[in-house]
This record gives C-alpha cells, sequence and structure tokens, in this order.
C-alpha cells in the first residue's frame, strides 16, 4: 500500500517528431487521469515485432472499451536511423494493421539515443512503459514481460481510479489503500 | 465502480472428498480476506491439460509471495469416474509437479456432477472461478481466458485491498471506489 | 549412402496385451513394405501429451492417405502401472480423439519396464521409433524431436521405396543409393 | 514414383541485382546437383517475419552440413519499394541475424512486381520454393506450410539423390524410383 508518492518518479513530457494514427499530438499532462501504456519500439527490433508489439495490440483488444486507458507506441530509432524513416514506419503500420497512435521519438541531435528515449533513461527495446492516472511512473520494462503481469498492474491502477480533486490538491498525494506496491521499478505484486 | 454488491453471488462452500498438497482443508470461509483462484479441472481434460493447468502454475508463480491470493485445483469428475480416481490424481499432481492445493470435488450419488461443480453451476471443465476478500464470485469462466485478463482481474481485486471492519460491519456492501465493475459473468475491464 | 545394411539393427517384434483403433493386432514382421512410426508414450507423461502425441497426429495428418505409412502408439507404462490401466487408456484415446491404433506394451512379471520397451532399449518417455520398408530401425529418439527432421526422415524413407525382390533375395541388403545416411543412432542429413 | 519428367517444370534462372551473405552471385544452373530451397519474403511482410524467415532459419540449421542443400532468401519487393531499400535490407538482415544468402529480386521497370517473382509466377509472399538436383521445381508453396511437409519434401530429394551421368545424358529424365510423386505443384506424399 502507497502511504505517499515519495518514491514515484513523475513521467516525463514526450518529444515527438510526428505522430501516425491520430489527429493531434498526445502529451503526458494531457492525459491526466488516464493510465498511459507505452510500447518503446523499433520497427527492425526483432523482440519487438514478435513479443512487443504483438502483446501492446493484445492490451489495446482488452481495454479497448475503457476510456480510461490510452495506448501509444513509441518509435525510439537509436540504430540504423536512415532507413527506420517515418515513411518507413508508416508502411510498417500498415502491414502490421496498428491502430493504436504511434509517435516518432524526437532524434538528437547530438546522440544515436533519441530524446523521449533518453528522458526516460530506456535501456533497450523493447520496453514497455505504464503511467498511472496522477501521472507516476509505474512501470519502466525493458525486454519481455508476462501478459498476466502486465493485465496485473493495468487492473491494479483500473481499480486505483482517479480522483480529480486530490490530484488539484496535491498533486503529489497518490489515493491510499490502492493495494498496489510500486515504485520506479514497477509494481510488485 | 461498485455503488453496492446487490448484484454480487457470494461464493458457495466447498464440498471436498481430499485434499492433495494441503495438510489441513482449505474453506471459502476459512479464506476470507483472501482473493480465491480455483481452477476446475479433469485430468482427462485436453484444454485443462494444455491451457488450464499451466495457466493456473503461471498465476501461482507471479503471485507466490502474495499471501493475498490463494490458488486451488479442483479437480470436478463428471466423465470416467472409475478411472479418475483419487491414485490417478495424485500421480498426475506428481507428474505434472503441481505444487498448489488440489482439492478432490465430492462425487453425488445422484448425478455424474460432483457437489461444488453443481453448486457453482460450472459448464465443463476448465473453468476459472475467482472469489474477491469479501466472498463474492467475480469471475466464472468456462473455456479458455487470455492471461492477460486473468492478470487484470485479480490486479483489480488486489488494489480493492480488504477491510476487516467493513466486512465485519456490514457483510454485505464491498469497498466503494474498487474501479473494477463486475457481476456474476465476471469483471468488467 | 547405404553400401549395405551391415550396421543396421533389425526391429523387434511389439509384445502387446491389447489393441486401441485396430481391428486386429499389427506386427512388425506383418507390415513388411511399410515405413512403421511408433510412438512410445505414457498417459501420465507431460512430455508425451503436450508434445509428443501433437506431433504423432501431425505424423498422422501429413500422410493419412499414403498406404506406406502406417502410425502406432505404445503404450509403454514403467510407472504408475496401477492407475495407468487399459480403461484409463481408453478413457485419454477417447478424450484425445486419437484415430491411429494404440498398443499396450506387455507388462513385465519381473520389472517395471514392459516387454517391447524393454526389448527396443528405449531410454523413456516420449521416444519415437522409425522402421523403414525393410525392417531395420532407422531411428530411435528419446525426447524431443522437430517436426522437420522426422518429415525429412520420412520423406527419405518413402523415396527410397521398397523392392519386395530385393527383400526376398536378401533380406539382408538395403536397396542402394537412397541417400540417406541411417544407422542404429537414427537417419543422418 | 516419376516415369519421366514431363509434367515437371525447369526452374528459371533468378534475375538479381545484389547479393547479402554470398561473395559471389549464385545461379539455378550454377547450383545443378544441389537441392535449392528458395524463401521468397519481404521484410516488411508480417507473415514472412513470424513464419517464412524462422521456417527458412530452421532449414539452414537442420541441413547446415549438408553439401547437396542450398538455402536462398530472395527479396521480392512487389510494395513499399521506396522504403524496402538495399539498405535496409541489410540492416534487416543483421537484426535477424540471416546467415544463408539472401537475394534482391531484379526491380521491373514496367511493373511492381521485381522479375524473379514474375517469371516464377509467385503469389505473394511468403513462398517457399524448392528445386530438385536435375533443375525442376518441385515446390512452389505461398503461404504457411508445416515444418513436416518441408522436411518430407527435402529429405525425399535428399535420397533421390543426384546421377551427373543421367543429368548429362538426357537433361529431361528424372532419375526413376525416387518414390516421391511430384509435379509443379509439389511433391505429393
Amino acid at each position: 500500500m502507497l502511504a505517499n508518492s515519495s518514491n514515484l518518479i513523475t513521467a516525463k513530457e514526450l518529444q515527438i517528431s510526428a505522430w501516425i494514427n491520430s489527429d493531434a499530438p498526445l502529451t503526458i499532462s494531457g492525459l491526466k487521469g488516464k493510465i498511459v501504456v507505452i510500447h518503446a519500439f523499433q520497427m527492425l527490433c526483432p523482440g519487438c515485432v514478435s513479443h512487443g508489439i504483438p502483446q501492446t495490440v493484445a492490451i489495446e483488444q482488452l481495454y479497448r472499451d475503457n476510456e480510461s486507458v490510452q495506448i501509444i507506441g513509441l518509435h525510439t530509432v537509436f540504430e540504423h536511423h536512415q532507413v527506420m524513416t517515418l515513411d518507413a514506419l508508416r508502411a510498417f503500420v500498415g502491414e502490421y494493421r496498428i491502430s493504436f497512435p504511434v509517435a516518432v521519438d524526437q532524434a538528437s541531435q547530438d546522440h544515436a539515443i533519441p530524446k523521449t528515449m533518453a528522458a526516460y533513461e530506456l535501456q533497450g527495446t523493447p520496453s514497455l512503459i505504464i503511467i498511472d492516472q496522477y501521472g507516476y511512473v509505474r512501470l519502466k520494462h525493458f525486454g519481455r514481460i508476462s501478459d498476466m503481469q502486465v493485465g496485473s498492474i493495468i487492473g491494479s491502477l483500473l481499480a486505483q481510479g482517479y480522483d480529480a480533486e486530490i490530484d488539484k490538491k496535491n498533486n503529489a498525494i497518490v489515493k491510499e489503500s490502492t493495494g498496489a506496491n510500486c515504485d520506479e521499478q514497477g509494481c510488485a505484486i
């Protein structure tokens, strides 16, 4: 049970150069009140294509009718920049019939690693980030993670719910008695 | 969000003739305060062996260190009674290295369907039953169900937590603001 | 390429106490001219149920219309004898919808290991035995083996064909130029 | 059994613009005496990535030490030409750790479909082509095909062997008594 949010890290804002499957840009601040599930991937990353993308599609299918959950694909290119272009990504999204919003992580002028990926200190792709309704990072996982564990974390956050008053008043105190035991490493079960 | 428990069905007590992997009999009433996950199976049911048992093992592994979750295998023999004996079940449990408690549903004198299975009105095997900490049935599912959905329901109930005072005072009011939308058909997401 | 059969072991005769899915007993000698694929299993062996049986069903489906291939399931009980009875096996065969002939390996009076299993010196279950049209053992494999490798061996033997004259004349010389390189360890590719 | 080759189609020559993982270009005529397995794919084709490429890798692993089998990946781009470039393919081959030779099908000036794909009249990707040691097409399959069936065809052709004298003398008569029953639709089992 979370007594306070002192151990939680506030989710950084996304830095995005283009969106696919979204009329307008999405922002972490604009999604307050929703659980935000971000799948960081590269289209030429085998583990992303074989496990990460299918798992994200499964998340989308399970919570399709739940307005409290927002899925975002984040294309975090840190190698082969010259071939993983926006046009290539569009073709990829079309061929894989991905229907959730996909954001292109803004390239850095100085480093191979793009800006959002750097801000979140991701270790690589695939990575899964889950942000709660109050804007705290509840999971940041590199590599494979079981569907059951992902469901357990999202279910836990859905049950926690969102109280705009609490958020407004304090913007620092996560609602008590959530039953979840989460820190920046993820939610312990 | 559950305003009250008027739509929820109270879990019936188990009627068991033998236990494997448990020193003492487990009861629904004695497990108040815990989430009870019951996998109803038959050792000669192909879907149970290929999907139900492995999923139950996965549930046990994910929540192994969580004392709020109790897994029970329920051997609900409704056909081939003469060969799915207690001895055969013991061999099965040993060969499949099942470590959670397994209960033998009490045979009926009059019907092929054993007593607990009849009381829960199960449609067949495999079936998955999830009972919350207050003793209400939150899921009763016949056939295959995704790991993500199972995780989502258990995670939701874990976040709901358990307040013995509420349980004592009312024994009818489920804690508010769980975020879950559950009835006897299961938890809507 | 096989210059002669000096390295090949002649398949021992089956010692069977009962047959399921076969009107009459099958024998190795009576199946001369056919490729005989024997899947040795136990109904309470997890690896048999999860991989061995499905692979054998796949073999049967691929070669269903080919009269040169005979599939046999061999129930080689070497533990839990008291519960893996003929009645239990009948229920198992029915529930798993197995349509190929299943033979019960004859129990030994003196040992846990049944007679055919002992004669073939099998290491355990699941085991796959492939016998060519001339009665020589071409594969004896304990544990998991890939579908592709099984297909490759059967395809190789099918291409070798069968010449009853050769078989009669010599009963020791395997037709030359088969392209296969097989000994008692199996067929090298 | 093949009485003659009158029903078999001679494999057309490859028309290739670039090779990856091969020091020199490979040709159908130059591979006479070997079984040639061609996996036609596109890097943005989901079925190719999930099933076709892994199956081709499995073929390569099973027959790695067999000099009679040559695997070729054929990148037959017929859509998204502007993003499935040679550079992108190089990155793909590297990320997926593909070690067999990969050929880029020569683009047509007039049509979306590249030249080799058109010559073989492929229906799409993934497609699997198997050419025997005499240069005849034994399988041309669009979509998914089981590992067991692929193994059976290759095993059958390996057993058929290759006789350069026969090939030279006639260049039209496939060695008799192969036991395989193949036409342009593939090898019947």
